[in-house]
């Protein structure tokens, strides 16, 4: 009893990926699972991969699950059978692929951060606008929104469950530069990265930061450092976060940690940190809100775990409680496993995907939009601002919301 | 470009899957993700599913990913593009269905327990053995073996780290029957279920004490209650572990918590609880080994760590370390993400998916055989033995291990 | 302005204490500190303590603060200035000493467990009610019920916060015993310490699952082990748990490990653990209740914390909250520091001290009196009982509520 | 036998204490407490407590266990009875009553923060080491350095444990004034306090992080905050941190939090944050470290525990371990309980007695010093400073080390 009959009755959209390293990789599995694990209105189709070494991308495309692959990525672009374009490629790239993706009347997924520069952003997000204007989507990989234990931290906020904020303290931690004999790979030069721990995942605790409070930071203040300003050139093959260095040594050109103090619109204090210096961390995403009433608490090396302090309970009862964000009436959940049984890093992908797929089929644009992008670029920029300007407190200029679209 | 070649040249595994509830839709997303995660010497294909209800089979069929459904189990067994039968079914068909698979040449990946009673479960490993003559394999489903951290605490076992053990504590946690208006489900019919916590979670717990130790139960002494004995019968359809139950009543006649103690056959002290009784407890299998040199804990609901307790440090720095099982040489990590970006429950079902593949390929058993299962149905039946003989201390029969296949 | 006058103005209540080895120290610091933290009825006075080694007992008194130092039980029993006589010698002589101070008309704290045998256990239990007639008090040092954590979940039990009782889970783990060259101390000696682990802290996880539930244990199951069973003697002095071993070897007499399943008069499940060899757990007392309405966990090793499920919670916000024990309204909390510095280990003393002054000043009997001490040393008796017996489930006797006493 | 000439030989020192409210108390019971703990060369003798009000002080004196009561601190020192001068006293008192005590010849032992400005401070500094010469000591009681987990961190840092130090992260979190009508109690009114959250608890926060690194902070930039600007002015007693507010209202004049970054000596990264209004969060110290080879983090409520990452380890077997800081060879430990037995907060008092004291009978200066005192007065003041000048980077003048005592 053959039951192809069924599938082709669901319409379908042709995702086409450019990159297909770590996050192309990840990507994949979400564009591979999606439509297995939530009904959908509509169905991805795995239509093509690029990437510039042939023989490398073919083996992507049959290793990952692509129909077929492609070496230019105006070629992806242009395919017939490519609907959404999802830019997987380093943050220098970004710009120029995403712009030309939306100029050619497909819908984007573009990897955090959204780019290497405010004007890049700038032109992303106008260039978004205009499409939007054509009914087309774009979005950037902001992935943490889509974790259960996260979306559930917002929807609270956003019902007034922890009142009006105080405080909102998030630290992304990592150690994979601790050892300086690591090689100086692209993620540690200017021209390629942007910035180092800043862009990397300062970018993600910032984005945090803003969606879980529903409000922008206005101004920050900053310290940056590079702790190791000369590495061995790599030799060999690099691949994720490792390869190994030679004897000949170069200039790490990006900042190695960041500190951050700031304001946000309702005048909570905001304070970040990134670094890939703190040793034994591996990847530690911490949230904490403080509001009037309650406090939430998130870490990603937890990810199934969101803490609650409900503040109106009585003091002799009251603690913050861990919540296995786990249950059917959580966000996502609804997909998946019995309570108790965790979803990993990768399921927020998979959501990200169900979001997109759901909006293009709605025709409505989620967040986070270019705009969101944007709005965490103009950040890191008055960081990397204030950190050459002795820590001087610098304002963030606001994101005019896009003009509505009208019916 | 089309890829489309590649693929071809990779032998392939044609699965045929008995069932499609809960661990059918586990087992299904491990077959769609392993070969995509994994470089494997073979290539699993979704070839049919199997259900009794024609409309709801294709639908599964449709969703989860299967080429084709099947309403009968033996026409799904007889299918030319089938060479390994999944069965997903209640325990109380394992044995018909299984054997069938086995005499009609087919690999068997079995769900766990491996069958509702010891005469079952004998014919089971019987019908293994004479199969793995033919150069078949049959492997239970007690998929948390293929969790990273427990495989990584059973490798610390075997090479020694935790020294001669003492004691190994168990206890499997859950809390979806606290209310005593839950309905009458298969799960509380002896008939279907065979037993309550006792065979549904506490099978889980004893195997994963055996497997860490290295070593079975000798004797077990118990205790087993049911502390609401008469449920209101479900009304409507039933999914999952909920549903609602109406006017009528009928009586549970299955455990609802068991208590057991136990001696190991190194003369370790073992001790185990299942109960779906603990509020708040949503999956909380929990794992401590005490051994001369160190100690071994894990917990399923934070599954991606394992913590050890390394005895030979001197004591004023000694203490239980969070280890994050996600290290590139941890068990199953090759296939994943970087350090810190955890996995989740359905994991463990890739990996299972992974290990069968490669044995498959080199024509060796894995673990867990159907002795193993056998060897944990032995312990049930111990246990209920005991239960209903004043808790009297009752030996666990050894299993004799299948005689050496000829090369 | 001396103001000595004032302090004279209270009642004072004359405390004798025989032994001053690890529990006389942290009685000293008891009654050393009780009066200056709450406000009493009676002020304490440490008129005498009790050893037999002249010099010895003369040091330990100067130091621990006691005005005076004797070395026959007897006579510290016969000094006027001594009304309440504190017992915190090994268990074989409590009975001898606590009649005889009884007897002589005296309160009594004796420590925990009460006794070597339940013969010995039920004379004491008889002297004490011959006692209360007389307006004398007798109290069993389970100082574990003092602390706050345990005593509000005492409160949240008895008030109904977590419902019927399901299950109670208690484990008492230690690890000073897994070198097997620590020298055979007379804890190991059964003519001394009556048992090993069970009645050294095996007794206080009885006790305290008895008092948190409200209720008796009625049966038991159990094994016990002695896991190494010959141990060096030890040579030169041993000091509270330590002490070296020399070459000639002895007999270990007592348990190294009991485990115990058993059932309380309401019918939840209740299962103990209690070990020396649990390598790298100190001193981790663990309770957990599970209740039809929620649950409660509490550790030693952190003791400032009891973690409460509320089951009526809605289950997307409902978890295990920590709360800091430390709040004013919380037990004992009213004498000691703002919320969120905790206590200690000896606090409990303090706050067992305090409730006894204060019960001696009232004229009522307190928790946990003589028979409680009973009833747990029936739990002990009936452990080794079912150990003896093939793990046997074994009745515990109830015993019969002192009559009550006439106003 | 009377033991009261043993006694009578050790030599003592006497007390004078200033102030009996929350600190006092918590000084009383260290002197009351450590001759009974430790071996001392010096016994304490509590001779007088200070405070205005005659009736309220000598309750107190007879309450906390002092011989007898003052009410003006000069006659106090003035006592032939008191070689020591335990100021207890809010900021503004601090440097006039230490510097008259340390011109009359006493030891003085000083609450913190040591002052309310730098001046007084620097005066205090000036006063101690002219003081140093004719043998006399001074001591800042930041008493959390002798926490057995810190002082434990120390020795670590010190050993090079976790090799050369790249960031300091430090919060210090309450929530005792997150209610709006909280009263305007004095610790809100600068001309008393001094400053708000930062003085209070941020001076505990950059103290235990010099003391941690042992190097000084030399620049910082920062945010400062009053979230409720204007609460009712305090009607009846306030008694701690409790009262309650009246019809009329007043302005806050302190800070209520503060978030800082900066720089050590060595170039590691620092960051503060001192909140009263982290809801949820009582007594949260928490500090971390990360260094070339290790990484060590506390929580001051689970005081302790110290957690320590060993990056020296294998990857597949690094974690952070949770070092029960109770066994007997780590610091102060060898006067207090078996391992497991946890110590409280107040502890960390009594081991500063035991340090001044062995340092009185020695002649040596301990640490913290008036002029660690003042190391910290001059961060807190280029906190305020920069965070009056827009968070512009401001340099932390370094404190002159104090010329050599000559033999």
């Amino acid at each position: 009893m053959d039951v192809s009959d069924n599938e082709s009755k669901r319409p379908t959209l042709g995702v086409g990926m450019v990159g297909y390293a770590f996050m192309g990789a990840v990507h994949s599995q979400a564009w591979r699972t999606v439509a297995h694990v939530y009904d959908l209105p509509l169905s991805p189709v795995m239509s093509a991969v690029c990437g510039r070494d042939a023989d490398a991308v073919r083996a992507a495309a049959d290793r990952l699950g692509w129909a077929a692959a492609e070496t230019d990525w105006r070629e992806l672009i242009a395919r017939d059978d490519v609907q959404l374009v999802d830019v997987c490629t380093p943050g220098n790239s970004h710009a120029e692929i995403a712009i030309a993706a939306l100029e050619a009347g497909k819908h984007v997924l573009c990897e955090k951060p959204l780019a290497n520069s405010v004007a890049e952003a700038e032109a992303m997000a106008d260039a978004a606008r205009a499409a939007r204007r054509r009914g087309q989507l774009a979005v950037v990989g902001f992935n943490y929104r889509r974790l259960p234990a996260l979306a559930l931290a917002r929807r609270m906020v956003e019902t007034g469950r922890i009142g009006e904020l105080r405080h909102v303290r998030v630290t992304y931690l990592q150690d994979w530069l601790t050892d300086p004999q690591a090689p100086l790979t692209w993620r540690l030069r200017r021209e390629q990265a942007g910035s180092g721990a800043l862009g990397d995942i300062g970018s993600h605790a910032i984005d945090i930061a803003q969606y879980l409070a529903g409000e922008p930071l206005t101004g920050v203040s900053a310290l940056t450092e590079t702790f190791v300003r000369e590495r061995p050139l790599p030799e060999g093959p690099v691949t994720g976060l490792s390869g190994t260095g030679g004897d000949r040594r170069g200039e790490v050109t990006v900042d190695d940690a960041a500190l951050i103090t700031g304001r946000l619109a309702s005048g909570a204090l905001a304070s970040f940190e990134a670094t890939r210096f703190a040793t034994g961390r591996k990847n530690a995403l911490r949230v904490e809100l403080n509001g009037e009433r309650g406090s939430l608490v998130f870490d990603l090396e937890r990810l199934n775990e969101l803490y609650l302090y409900d503040g109106t309970e009585p003091a002799s009862t009251a603690g913050f409680r861990r919540i296995l964000a786990t249950e059917p009436d959580h966000p996502y959940l609804e997909g998946w496993w019995p309570p108790g049984h965790g979803l990993g890093y990768e399921h927020s992908f998979v959501h990200q995907a169900r979001d997109l797929l759901c909006a293009v089929a709605a025709g409505e644009q989620p967040e986070p939009s270019f705009d969101d992008g944007l709005r965490v670029q103009r950040v890191l920029a008055a960081v990397e601002e204030s950190a050459a300007n002795n820590s001087a407190y610098t304002p963030v200029p606001p994101v005019t919301p896009a003009a509505p679209v009208p019916a």
